[in-house]
């Protein structure tokens, strides 16, 4: 079983990651690398400034980056690490023209048919690309992952959801550098300092989990009822998002019950699936970001400092922002295309 | 008007603080600085491991270090900047011999009979000062100002409290280095990471601010009526602790009425009080550690990102946590014990 | 006496340096801040991404920048703070239309006819100012100084050279973030991370100094005769270039030898002279970027650890990049001008 | 082929890397893990504050702890990662009972019957085993391997003093935080700043390298004839120690015959060998410490940027400071010695 994919957007932070994470993957392999007008024709080991590792995969370097144009590309499953604004613009092209996109990009994340997806949460959103297919008369389709910093705490929320209720949340995030992409933060910004806003971040943080969390009733998501409200900062970290977690539920759960819960939440036979998809650390002091972040090739979210607050329960989490926030996800979005024969 | 202070516990982290902060000071002149055994005799500017600033002051350097003892110490103030286990022996011997002791210490904070006091916020918590004395039989006394962290938002709740009523807080710190002393941090578990845990942090965080929003009934503090929630963090920045506040209101208030709450805190007439107690900044990124701690002479407290949210307000409150949340917090109450006439 | 000056590019990192300098200067008054097309008739205080301090100058909020023009400016010294490439073009028309141009670009340092300039070591070197302006027929002139890594450690060379002789140089250089501008370095590239590269900064290191050093002999300056071998590299620090020089001198020296040379070195009576050119400091651990580089507010060089070797002398030289090394630099040029009556 | 080898001084910085090297070794099983008093008959997993990987190997945890006593010790090979003083006293104690001691500790290094041993370089000093156990009446011996700083450069210098003659060099380091161990460091002394002070360790690296460059004479070393000067530094770095080279050379050389005598360095048919033993980048701004520690499993040196100076040759230098520096190289020599039938 060999699928072709493609990745548009191959030179940035998160393409990078993409073509990182593809290297011997068992069921994908590459067959194209788009990137913007300029680098058109041009060999990818030549063009790109190789920042998430020693040195590049050999198989990537010689490969001829094409334009992000569907005809010019063969590929199954297209995966797409866009900025919003141009996603918007060329991931249609490609679902109009039948390729199933597997995007990372924010652009269609909140429209209503379209799925986003985690495949150990809400897999059966999947069943909304009939509605999509159908409403927009594409041959293709998109299916989308959440923000970084939401997958992480998101994931957490299912199983909580599912046993015990959920009256409502509040997140701070302690979010990583590569979150920016790069060049992105300026040094001279962050050194010996945090800076306690990201554009967009906060609504993401507040909407996307609730539409993850829904129900998917035929046509549509009914999303979750309950509020969030989200704090979202940068720190001097590469990798990584710590967040700090309040959850007030709607019973009172012992510590234990709540362990229970999170261990509860099953990992999916997909090749880049981690063993345990919430790993619980027992440590005082964890999960840190530099300890922890690879945790299951960084497609774990690790658990850790649960207490009890007055209102209900608090906790630290924290995941890779790069794989399972960003590459990692789409990437295993596409795995489960396959499994479930969307491809 | 120039009155005696010493400095117990003077060669550590917030002792240099001290040090630093009552060079030239208006009111105090340093007589004595005292620390332990294996120092006595020795003059300071020999056995410091300076790390505040470039130079030790010159005042300082040859002062010959004296015992924590109090009858070879001549001082009308006493600050201290022990840990809290050695001053729990020896700031009850300097109290009992007649002191007037401002501790910067958790030992004492929430002792029934001592005050813990944020000038602009809770002075007429001095009251229980006469209680200690006759309680405890002492010819001196114990005032303690709170822990850094709860200082930097305490401060912004006071207004909130009083004009709009609290229901619940939460709170999310990223902390400087210089909180947990020299050499405290190493660098190897901060470089590229974040701490999620600070020893009996979370727990200080929960319980002093009620007692200094309580109301002075004579004898004892009756307690602020609402409960909090700390999630407390080491972040690799040198100065500045950083806070993310969500406070559910009693009221529905706009930002406008947020801002004026906190304008209306006004400043003491005292040497060490800023001329703003809390700044707002209207930048969508601030405050920051590095560039606002320094605010006020690292007396003001810098608040930015007011928000509105399902339940109330949330915001971030930034101070400086050596000088408004340690050393400068030990002298503004000496200062007041001084304006009140306790000295 | 107060002197009209302009600062051209006045947004970047060094040209907000000029502007945090020119605060309350005595001789200096900002009559025109200078930028690219596209800010022309904006505020500055609107405009500009101020990365060097807390607050912009109250002075500079208001003042609409105007384009890089000699005719729309009215000023007695034009600063320039210009990437190279876009000196080349402006300064000259500066300089024919008759402004006094001190430059802290690299454009022209190495021109035959132009003055690169320390005060205290080769003001002489102004008399190249005559020979410049008759061979290029400008009402106007233009001076420079070093580049920022040059400059620390030239200083210390000017002693040791006429004292001793010197037969070879080699430096090691630490340089800090803020020497490659604003946003400059990416945090991604440079945390956890040290790069040993900084374009055409060794080429500059191994030339300027010659000059520097050289002899004005009526039409133009005879370089210093040894050789000197630059490595040059970025650590992740804010602000202060660290470097270790090795000198081979014509002389067997001892070391008190090496610092009085080092404390002849004379300030000069201007008002952004420090009291001491070199500092030199006694511990073994010192000078240090983040205690050391605002000695002399930022305009002394702090030399340590001060050793013989098999060959000569080796040391740690460090001082502010952006104050002796760049903005100070020219801002002092400025001043000479004025009091060797060249404005 | 599992020989039994023990680790002395367990639970530090070099310590714990020496357990996690040794983890699935081919030829080497830990039987021992020996540390100071207080741990005796403890669990390794509960003692160790575990800080170089994300987890302690499985293997480890629940090794009870020894004491640094040889009859209790069951080895074929004892490694030291024992702080100098303690190897003073301890490490001739296993030697004289008979145990094969590679140490990393800097006790004997510099002894005139004790081999300093990079396996690549000259394992052909392992003769002085004879002699040591001959003068000192040993059963066993002492092997030991060099401090991290010489370790990188002396490498390099090894080719290019066998086919150019080298008359002098200097160094520059750029030396990672791990390198003082842990705790070490403290974060508030190295955020935002250089350390240039690294207390004997450029005595080390002036000396050390002239020993390992040395001819074996059958009876002695007789060191190699040229002179070096270091000044070494702390950088904010986790790992790898970056070093600036400068190397006067007998004969004028190009800089495909640098690169050609580096390549010529052949690596040894060991476990712990990497395939390359000097790895060079051709890259304008590499090695880098955080993107190229890691090369060879950390046993390469990478080299980079090759350039020619009025003297000779100057280029960086890069190794993974605890690996290569340190338990990696004892482990490797551990290996030589099995291979060579000396255990």
């Amino acid at each position: 079983m060999r699928y072709k994919v493609c990745v548009l957007g191959a030179t940035g932070m998160v393409g990078q990651k993409f073509v990182q994470l593809l290297e011997n993957h068992p069921w994908f392999k590459v067959s194209a690398l788009a990137a913007s007008e300029r680098r058109i024709g041009k060999k990818y080991g030549n063009e790109v400034e190789w920042i998430v590792s020693q040195n590049i995969p050999e198989y990537a370097r010689e490969i001829e980056m094409v334009p992000l144009d569907p005809k010019q590309i063969d590929a199954d499953i297209v995966f797409s690490a866009l900025p919003a604004e141009i996603a918007r613009e060329v991931e249609p092209k490609f679902a109009e023209a039948g390729f199933a996109v597997s995007s990372n990009a924010s652009a269609f994340r909140m429209h209503e048919d379209v799925p986003l997806v985690i495949p150990e949460i809400n897999s059966e959103h999947l069943g909304l690309i009939e509605v999509q297919k159908r409403k927009r008369n594409w041959d293709g389709f998109i299916i989308t992952n959440p923000n970084c910093t939401s997958t992480m705490f998101v994931i957490t929320l299912k199983p909580l959801l599912d046993r015990f209720g959920i009256k409502s949340v509040r997140i701070a995030s302690m979010q990583a550098l590569s979150g920016a992409g790069y060049p992105g933060v300026p040094s001279l910004a962050i050194t010996d300092n945090v800076i306690p806003f990201i554009k967009n971040e906060e609504e993401k943080c507040e909407s996307e989990p609730l539409k993850i969390l829904g129900k998917f009733k035929g046509e549509k998501i009914e999303p979750a009822n309950f509020r969030i409200s989200a704090s979202c900062h940068r720190v001097p970290v590469l990798d990584g998002h710590l967040e700090a977690v309040w959850v007030e539920l709607e019973k009172n759960v012992s510590i234990d019950e709540v362990k229970d819960a999170f261990r509860s939440l099953k990992p999916l036979d997909l090749p880049s699936s981690p063993k345990e998809v919430i790993v619980i650390r027992e440590e005082p002091d964890r999960p840190q970001p530099r300890l922890d972040r690879d945790t299951g090739n960084g497609m774990s979210v690790v658990v850790g400092r649960i207490r009890k607050d007055a209102w209900g329960i608090k906790y630290m989490v924290l995941g890779h922002n790069t794989v399972r926030g960003a590459a990692g996800a789409s990437i295993l979005n596409g795995e489960l295309l396959v499994k479930e024969g969307y491809v």
